[in-house]
């Protein structure tokens, strides 16, 4: 008799998802490193993983939110400064319990007024808490909604090509349809309305009802997650909420938005806390009630993930014990981030066949991106790696990053995992490696890319493999 | 034209899915509050709100992990013990990055072996660390199992009645079907087993494939979650893997098990930082990377709460610095968990018409329960009452609690909500208010289910409603 966790009889949802962040390649790079090779992690945006420090303030009221005991403590002062332990006091008098206690299911009231003022201050339109759910980082707020609105596989799902490999992976477990629109390599990786029109078109005549857009855009400021990552100034992050709420009336009030962020990104980068949220807007009172009763089943996100978000949104002022430190700090993150993607752009811009341009957002008129935390340089495979590939059973950017892991420990995504235009091959890698590790590392890619080339390329005629 | 998030459009698994214990009784109590009602959550297992001290020594060991640049200082000693440095060390040793890095989305593989250790000391058979993944709490790990079982209506998983909630909830989610198997309450709520063949046999009768049956029971020391909530010594927490290892070849190596466990229960009660695992048994290796993969799409569980779960597998040890202080608070926690249930038990029996029975396990020859943190009253009401709650629109164990509330502000869940026999009803409270405030709360429930029952009893003949 068959059993309930037989691989032959689950969810065959759960089996058909793809997760390419952590699929292959990335599995593979596990097995290596298990075996002693040292690896380069590059595959997901991690950056404490590659060694970036914690900003220190948040770290000092989360510690003492843990330790509420040490508020009492004579010798407190000594380690933590006065404007940290105000700050644990504040998120402390906010919670019920403290950080062992389950918080309300869409998160503290007292942190959702404090996303809602940040909302209000970088939109310039009132946010309302109550519209505001706490989750345990980005990726479980995106799951829930994709699983409100999915019914099943004549649902679709507008993804955007490159897309974050969450979407497709979410949109496949809950058995909808991914409809992908394209962005345009050559245009900045821009959108053109007529290209998004006609998937929509194409997927309407499929029988496939489209219920949701997925807005993510790396090459462009309005990727909410990636708003703090902004490298210049001649275009600030802009969010969708703003620009829905500056269409004005009637639009404005009737286009649904939910929109995504985290504590994972940014200057941050404190993806192992577990802290996010998302916001709704036009969304029917009913619906916000239904999503509450689902992020209920699991209780509350995590406690000390929801302080972080407070944190984030609220960090230290001008004037304050910790403001200097805090954004030289902050400072130094970015402006480390924003040397190593010029680094790599010239390292990919330097190989043979890899054509990768940078951008700041659209300020840049190159054709994206390195940009954010990532840079996806396009791979212009020769014909006989294609046919090689395809003999060894792989799709070639498959291929050909197993063979630069193998050859170099550098773990990256093969750009099939984020979508790619048939034909043309990206690789996917972080900007995250220690600014000084940066050099050898793409010293080391140029190596085995070139001689990868070298032994594929028609006109040389011959093949080592 | 409808939009993805309009009511009428979404999901119909999701509008489905009902959760008692954060359901109609604890959205009324919530509003009450606001209007400055003071209001007794006793609705879910919550201690910390209720007043319960965390445990020091995790408290310390996961601030400094997140104030790493404090094991510097050379102040540190003056607020933190040695031990407890020393654990920070090792926890962050088993990290790539401390808590702000996403770690394998099992979990870190040091705190899952620490996991495998506390199983294999605790059950005398080896456990496999590779079988271990850890969990934001408890809750999540079992909804990501279900949604790996679950392919459709027809799919159905045994649940007892009275359950935990979580349970309903999450079947209805992933759009499966609920098969009840009832707990005999005049026999400690044991187990018929012809009962539970009975309803397997009815619901394959319906065309149901009975695909996994959901072991929990409060009135019995198997309940994996409530393994340190035993307050006897006769009867010492056997785990289910424990029982079907006992069994021997073949069983032991055919039945499929899954156990989930939480820092949430047991005298930690440290819900709000999302801790937990399960481990498998019997589980095809496909069907444990399938898993795996399912869980890579949310990267990792947080990072902190793994920390608890390591620390709550490997307490302190006689002869370390913190191991009387750990073992004073844990034990009075206990202690204090146990005159709780006694105060609850007696106040209730005292009621008119109310019946509920202590018990610490087995061992007790009672008809349970109040145990674990729970207590779960029969409450006998008045055909007059039921009447008059069915004119409502009521379930009448909702109209009682709902009334209760109202006159009380104790917030509890009406026995509807877990299971029971049909017309008879029960409502469900922790036991976790402060011991102080018990016997005032008894007095005040007192107060309210007698006038109740004075106002209802057929032959008052009256109703003031
Ligand atoms: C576009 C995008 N959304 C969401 C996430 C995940 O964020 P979180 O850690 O908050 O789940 C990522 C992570 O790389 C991302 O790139
Ligand atoms: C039987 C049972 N399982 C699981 C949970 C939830 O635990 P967690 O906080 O780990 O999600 C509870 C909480 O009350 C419970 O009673």
């Amino acid at each position: 008799m068959s059993k309930g966790l037989d691989h032959d009889t689950l969810n065959e949802n759960v089996k058909k998802a793809q997760y390419a962040v952590r699929g292959e390649l990335y599995l593979r790079a596990s097995e290596l490193q298990k075996e002693g090779k040292k690896i380069i992690f590059t595959n997901v945006g991690n950056p404490h993983a590659l060694g970036q420090k914690p900003l220190t303030f948040p770290r000092q009221v989360v510690a003492l939110c843990q330790a509420p005991f040490l508020l009492d403590d004579p010798n407190v002062g000594l380690v933590f400064p006065a404007d940290a332990i105000a700050r644990a006091k504040h998120y402390l008098s906010l919670t019920s319990g403290g950080l062992g206690a389950y918080s309300d299911s869409r998160g503290l009231p007292g942190v959702r007024k404090e996303v809602a003022e940040f909302i209000e201050r970088r939109d310039g339109y009132p946010s309302d808490p109550e519209l505001i759910y706490l989750t345990d980082g980005a990726s479980k707020g995106v799951m829930q909604i994709l699983n409100t609105i999915i019914r099943g596989q004549s649902d679709g799902i507008l993804v955007p090509v490159p897309q974050y490999p969450l979407y497709s992976a979410a949109i496949s477990l809950y058995g909808g349809s991914l409809v992908p629109y394209y962005l345009e390599e050559t245009a900045n990786w821009g959108l053109d309305v007529n290209n998004l029109r006609q998937s929509v078109a194409e997927a309407r005549s499929r029988g496939i009802t489209v219920r949701a857009m997925v807005i993510i855009n790396p090459g462009n400021p309005t990727d909410e997650v990636y708003q703090q990552n902004i490298y210049q100034d001649a275009r600030p992050f802009l969010s969708a909420r703003k620009v829905l709420l500056d269409m004005g009336l009637p639009v404005s009030k009737e286009v649904q938005l939910v929109s995504f962020h985290t504590v994972s990104k940014g200057y941050w980068g404190e993806c192992g806390q577990r802290g996010g949220y998302f916001e709704m807007a036009n969304i029917p009172p009913q619906t916000v009630d239904e999503i509450y009763k689902i992020a209920s089943i699991s209780l509350s996100p995590n406690v000390p993930g929801q302080i972080f978000m407070g944190l984030m949104v609220s960090p230290p002022k001008p004037g304050d014990i910790s403001y200097q430190k805090y954004v030289q700090e902050s400072n130094s993150v970015l402006e480390s981030l924003r040397r190593r993607a010029h680094i790599m752009t010239n390292g990919f811009n330097s190989c043979r066949n890899v054509v990768c341009n940078f951008t700041e957002g659209a300020a840049s008129n190159r054709n994206a991106f390195s940009g954010a935390m990532y840079s996806f340089p396009q791979i212009r495979l020769p014909p006989k790696a294609i046919e090689v590939a395809k003999k060894a059973g792989k799709v070639p950017d498959v291929f050909y990053c197993l063979k630069l892991l193998e050859a170099t420990g550098i773990s990256t995504v093969p750009g099939s995992g984020f979508g790619q235009k048939e034909g043309v091959f990206h690789l996917r890698t972080t900007i995250l490696p220690a600014e000084e590790d940066m050099p050898a590392i793409m010293e080391s890619f140029k190596k085995f890319n070139d001689e990868f080339m070298e032994q594929y390329e028609e006109h040389r005629g011959y093949s080592r493999m």
